[in-house]
């Protein structure tokens, strides 16, 4: 069983991504180039990836005093996708890219993910250098981006310390210029860095010549003292290791020293440390202080951090979309080839027949179909997301900037729902395989604990849920909001006129006016405590309201096709949601509509 | 910060468990009496269990080839355990027990649960001696009950086989008489049994002189098959080591050896085993097969062995629940001294201010509020279960006998409810740590894995659905359904005087009357493959149901009493209750009226 059938329907049958080729950029693609890169991906997933998932796992990285080690798998799995070129995929042809659209390398990414989440493909590296090549100098892009797109160098991204980990403008690293001549640096103005960052992925390792840190920190005013809030925020590059203007290895190690391995409960294929820079270990060119090279203008760190973001929020959402997936296909198969007890009524009395395999039992059927549900539904919302990115970036001028709109509204969805209903398949996924389920002897438990990071890392839930009801509702005068409401309203008037999907159409066009009036009632008395109290349940309730309008979409597209099994298997998981799902919305959506502040009043000494 | 108050608020204030000495069997006991034992097992798990909670996760037990090796915290634990009289602690006086309702030792049992679940204290071996002394000879209890009642030696039961999980129809085991003496073994019927065992807890280890393996097993029938379904499974005591009738090892090893260690996901300072029974490891006595002696008649096993697994039932409700507890608390502290960003609106808006501590925070407080409502509700849950197993016990005959019947509805909801929600409250624990919650450095990613095994075991979730909606609310002409809602509408008149509480009894009302309605709509075609397909949804909304009749009747109690903090968060969290989880109950009841076959009817290569 593959993955694989479900992807070239989205993307072919329901987003026509095949009809980029008809845009400037992708014109020397097809639906066979595609095809390629994806059967390319699908392979090396396949044979260097899925087969060490379970060894990541038990050969957790470790310090040797020296060196952090990763097992050899890692390695090899690592070379062997940046030998397929994925790295640069999206880059335009003259710096070596396949100018593939942003959403083929997206489902060929999803192999990875899918494969083994945490020995990890090149999210971090790409979106490092992605950042880099829209903020950095052309030397910056040359020296750094374009060693990380050939896979010599990889990056990371520094934002949290141990004492601010969402609160970004608590960031308390210092960046002071280094010397006379640190604003004639070929590499960009020079600075010397001080402070700690935490939970800092692939932040030490030997996969790579050199590690290019992108670092948020804090540049001091004229009196000396860093500028409170996130305005006092700049970006900088601190390499490993110092490099020259030819991007080669100058021999002297930069003031980047591990302070510790993160011990983690899964995902233990990836690195995560704890880092100081510029703390004295390895000092640097006879000064104090890690080297690093100021991204854009002092003060600008985080608007060019968030380029970052978005897209690392659409990746973490589709990491969790294949951790559901993954489950998924295994107690699919468990279930399709496990004995055990017997039917429901007269056949089932009879305890000299043979037992029957358990996916006969109504019960699992509904956990399997929920984890359908749950997994191919996010990943539809996710090429969903990643065909607007490449709306944004080649579309004509309006669509573009409604893409871009919609990213903003859709982003905190991307990121939560998978990392929440993806984690809920993985239990299920458990349950099906009751007691071995729960033993390290079948996958399905190390999936569950490798999807419980993706509801903390990049912006938690409750971060998602003010983003979505304290921001991205509100923003350009709600315009966001209005141009989703138009498009699951032009779903809903295609699917009113299919008798099949015509209960389901009325019943989105409900959930839709609840979450519309949920969102007045929150602001109603324009205070963001009233109003932002209950962010995380708008947030479910938004999210289940999206999927459903995914699916009802994704089933327009199915009805459309001839009659098949991978047909009424996707109508019925589009059924399963609105069945089972949708009415979910009511529960959360009350406490917003009340702006209930039974947990926001209550004292602290009450708990 | 302890549980201590709230398991001192429910059993007096709220169960009024001390006026039970006026009940014969109780009449030496009083509050004073009760408290002692709650000191003393208080005292014992903090002092003896709680520390080594992560020691026994990262020290799993391993087979050396000849022994099981278990940390010594875990022996000294399970002595402590036994030398505070604890297992015999329901037995009567005569035979060395104190007489103690079942509600206080349920409750002194909690916190060890709490202090380390996987350590264990009892239960297996109380079950198991219990079991014993209600189905025994004079001579087996003798012999092996009150062995385990003394610590001297441990308990098992030996039900699933690798072929047949839950299926016990199909259990394969087999049992022959031992030569013409078999039937006058003063020790029980005779047998020679030949089988394996899967997932048997405590299996094997050496913290006890010896274990009594309590096994199912089916004795051939004249025509030398097993007699097919469950009428053929009888119950044998099954000693590892055998035993004179002093109860003295008479040096002979029995045929039961250890197949294999299961490595789990969590709970993993219990040994859980796979074990051969007969297979010729151990020879003994010259003949092949491992020696057990008949419980009970022929056929009855099962009968036998249901008297164990309600109580066992409560038991995973109340170590699911103590998980919650643990994690709640945990997250409680830390959200008090984690400072982290600041308040929302004007004050939050100065960078240079301090940050708060996130108990500020409205989100992080309605996820402490949750896990409060889920683990202290569950906590009540059992222990009003408990009480009902006294009320069966030592209650007028009228009296006790609704409580049996009460019990046969409300076990599936204590075995089923905790495990769900309470697991779902350590994953709110996880969340309100952010990044450090998903570390070993923290106890809460413990917590969770471990609770993830009380939907599994002791019949799964699945399980118990099919045994509340196909048999508990049926059974007696729905008599204990009937029962139930009673006791739901006294609470109900109760709560309608209380203007605090009036809406809420409302909404109870509500349900009560939704979820009546839904089982007759189940139920409305006769037909179990209609009712059945959506047996966890009912559970589910039942469950969410029972859980808001307890915390409106603990919140009559805690309205009665005097102002103060606790008063205070037991009534947000009730409220938190009906406003944030009861309205859930829509959604699960829907599918089941609409008797929904969308998961039951889709075919297999649909999936």
């Amino acid at each position: 069983m593959s993955v694989r059938p479900t992807v070239d329907f989205l993307l072919y049958d329901w987003l026509s991504v095949d009809s980029l080729n008809q845009r400037e950029r992708f014109a020397d693609h097809s639906r066979e180039t595609f095809d390629a890169v994806l059967d390319t991906c699908e392979r090396i997933a396949r044979e260097k990836y899925a087969p060490f998932n379970r060894l990541v796992d038990t050969q957790e990285p470790h310090f040797d005093g020296e060196k952090v080690i990763l097992p050899q798998a890692t390695h090899d799995a690592q070379k062997a996708y940046a030998d397929s070129g994925m790295l640069s995929a999206a880059q335009d042809y003259e710096i070596g890219g396949m100018q593939l659209p942003y959403s083929v390398e997206a489902a060929a990414n999803a192999f990875f993910a899918m494969a083994s989440v945490s020995i990890g493909s090149g999210m971090l590296t790409t979106g490092n250098a992605n950042l880099l090549m829209a903020h950095g100098t052309d030397m910056q892009k040359r020296v750094f981006a374009l060693n990380e797109f050939n896979g010599r160098f990889s990056g990371t991204m520094c934002l949290s310390e141990p004492q601010a980990g969402s609160s970004l403008s608590d960031v308390a690293t210092r960046a002071v210029p280094d010397g006379a001549d640190s604003e004639a640096d070929p590499l960009g103005p020079r600075y010397r860095l001080k402070g700690n960052k935490m939970w800092i992925s692939a932040g030490e390792h030997e996969l790579t010549e050199n590690i290019v840190h992108l670092v948020l920190a804090k540049i001091p005013g004229p009196d000396g003292k860093p500028v409170p809030g996130v305005k006092g925020i700049s970006l900088f590059i601190v390499p490993k290791k110092l490099v020259d203007t030819d991007g080669q290895l100058t021999g002297e190690r930069n003031d980047v020293a591990l302070a510790g391995l993160n011990h983690k409960c899964g995902w233990r294929g990836t690195t995560n440390t704890l880092l100081n820079f510029g703390e004295g270990k390895y000092p640097v060119r006879g000064d104090a202080g890690a080297i690093g090279y100021l991204v854009g203008r002092p003060g600008e760190g985080l608007k060019c951090m968030f380029h970052m973001m978005n897209e690392a929020r659409i990746g973490v959402g589709m990491a969790a979309t294949m951790l559901g997936m993954a489950g998924y296909h295994a107690s699919l198969d468990y279930a399709k080839n496990r004995p055990q007890g017997r039917p429901m009524g007269p056949a089932g009395k009879d305890p000299a027949q043979p037992q029957v395999r358990i996916i006969e039992h109504a019960d699992v059927k509904r956990m399997l179909l929920a984890q359908k549900s749950y997994a191919e539904g996010a990943l539809a919302l996710e090429l969903y997301c990643a065909r607007l990115v490449d709306e944004q970036h080649t579309g004509a001028p309006e669509a573009a900037d409604d893409a871009r709109l919609l990213l903003e509204v859709l982003t905190p969805i991307a990121k939560s729902w998978p990392s929440e209903w993806c984690l809920e398949a993985n239990s299920l996924a458990i349950q099906v395989h009751g007691g071995y389920g729960y033993t390290r002897d079948f996958p399905v438990e190390q999936y569950w604990r490798d999807n419980r990071l993706n509801m903390i890392h990049e912006g938690t839930h409750g971060i998602q849920g003010m983003d979505l009801l304290g921001r991205k509702v509100l923003m350009e005068n709600g315009k966001g909001l209005q141009l989703l409401a138009d498009r699951i309203n032009a779903t809903i008037q295609r699917a009113i006129q299919v008798p099949e999907l015509a209960a389901h159409a009325n019943a989105l066009g409900k959930a839709l006016q609840d979450v519309g009036a949920a969102t007045k009632a929150a602001w109603a008395t324009g205070n963001p405590t009233d109003a932002l109290a209950n962010a995380v349940p708008y947030l479910q309730a938004f999210g289940h309201t999206v999927l459903a309008w995914i699916w009802l979409d994704v089933a327009l597209a199915a009805q459309a096709q001839p009659d098949s099994h991978a047909r009424t298997g996707r109508l019925a998981a589009m059924r399963f949601f609105f069945h089972y799902e949708l009415p979910k919305i009511g529960a959360w959506l009350q406490v917003v509509r009340d702006r209930d502040l039974t947990c926001a009043s209550l004292p602290e000494d009450a708990f």
